[in-house]
């Protein structure tokens, strides 16, 4: 099945402990097409500009990423420089130039009107809503969004919550959203408000996904909470594109499923978490564009056996 | 086989979001204890004051808790007061009177020397060297610390570090000690001074064991870190005493296994979880004191539904 993804695809200048790059490939829309590109068929809407060069859509290509809905507009892509040398769990955010993103409506091809799964990635959820608005033969709807949105766009937000199969935010976020610090308090509050089920992204300490009545189709329930674990790791060279990753792997198996029920959902949730492992191993999209499927399989059996009771000697 | 535990036995007096306890029977080695009951059986050193009465040694002895080695002092008992109501992760404290923990020394009665595996719950690390040197013929030895001795008793804790089979500390702690914001990296300093395994609790994200070439017996090797989950819960009625109950659960849970295995090992981290778990769920020792070994299971079962990508319907 295809995913439709629309969200940025930019160039980052980012500062981390492990060294810097300047003007790397990156965006939220980017990380997670590589990561979904590993399990089926993605699409993409974006703008970029003139710097946006043949070797940049190549990164797609070469992955089967169809970048017909990538648009090119005259100016520069999006740029965004952050840091964080003082802190590898937030970024610092140095300078954010919007550029050609700053008029960016989406178009979406003919051709993507066949997309079986739509992610909205971390834009402006009235962008969101225009784009959920004309993808309505969809299965399935996922989406993020950021502190911005949450604290300063409510009202277009709500709309979009509202048509959300899940919602993947962090920690902070949905305790931001939901106004309570407790954990499934504000899961509970955010479920309320329009999505069917919840992920919550922990960083390096995984992720847990809140369910709801309506999770899962024909009547099927889940009653508690699911935490996938996250891979200890002893160097991240660089968290941008951590989250989008885990989004683009979870998202990504899911819609290669025949049918979404509480162990595929599981499932996704450690795929999820193996991409994201991947991504912050390397600067950028660096290793989301060379892993290897037997990679991922090996990681996917290692995120197993450091949360399961059974060991089998590893 | 039997545990002995030095530690405090104290009263509190807490505030949290949930309301006030004032004068509560608390103290690592209450929580420990009462914890680790459910699963072997255990021994007490401690000093109090003429204000612990025969209620409350009822507490300990109820859950068939051996109090000869709790000493009785003249003046009061060890008395903590601390507050939860900005941030229920971290207590602030408000006071701490030592009493009769000032001039603590821990004495060994003879009918302790045959204890099986030792615990030495956060206190003064020369007190905790000091009844290490004492029992030479445990299996295992299991110790705890805070970040003040981390930070202003290095070489005494330094010392008991290197007897250690396995130190249980808290995250912050781990990266205090190692100097190294890395868990992974801190991990491996921590490891590289002594403890064969280290336990490090993530609070409401759970706990993450990281082993060494030494962790097992019979050249067995873990070769992976392991995480157990934490339970959601929609109330911390008291966060007091959940990490000395995560310990109790483990170690409890190890001591009632005839082998060191890693398959033992990780089932002991859950216990440790569901203990915690139901710690915080009262103010005080109240939960640890009713809960039943029935609903130990049913919850020790929850955590692997929350956490193993085989959905059992739950």
């Amino acid at each position: 099945m295809s995913i439709l993804v629309v969200g940025s695809v930019a160039f980052d200048s980012i500062q981390t402990p492990s060294g810097s790059v300047d003007h790397c490939l990156g965006g939220a829309a980017t990380h997670f097409a590589l990561a979904a590109s590993y399990f089926t068929d993605v699409r993409v809407i974006a703008v970029v500009g003139k710097d946006f060069t043949a070797e940049h859509e190549a990164v797609f290509t070469k992955r089967g990423i169809d970048t017909r809905g990538i648009e090119r507009a005259d100016g520069l892509s999006f740029h965004w420089s952050g840091s964080y040398v003082s802190n590898l769990n937030e970024a610092q955010t140095l300078g954010t130039d919007l550029n050609v993103f700053q008029t960016f409506e989406p178009k979406i091809p003919e051709a993507y009107q066949d997309s079986d799964y739509l992610f909205l990635a971390n834009i402006d959820p009235v962008l969101q809503a225009r784009v959920r608005s004309q993808m309505t033969k969809v299965r399935m709807v996922c989406g993020d969004t950021m502190n911005y949105w949450i604290a300063d766009h409510a009202a277009n937000l709500a709309k979009v919550l509202r048509e959300l199969d899940v919602l993947l935010i962090n920690d902070g976020e949905v305790r931001m959203l939901a106004g309570d610090r407790n954990l499934v308090m504000a899961a509970n509050k955010v479920l309320a408000m329009g999505p069917k089920t919840l992920v919550v992204k922990h960083g390096e300490y995984g992720a847990t996904a809140f369910f709801s009545a309506r999770s899962f189709p024909g009547g099927v329930r889940a009653l508690h909470p699911f935490r996938a674990p996250a891979l200890p790791l002893s160097e991240v060279v660089d968290p941008t594109g951590a989250g989008d990753s885990f989004a683009g792997g979870f998202y990504g198996y899911l819609a290669s499923q025949a049918e979404l029920t509480p162990a595929a959902f599981r499932t996704a949730m450690f795929y999820g978490g193996v991409m994201g492992s991947f991504a912050v191993e390397r600067f950028g999209t660096e290793r989301l564009q060379s892993v290897t499927r037997d990679e991922i399989e090996q990681r996917f059996k290692l995120f197993r056996e450091i949360s399961h009771l059974e060991y089998t000697g590893g």
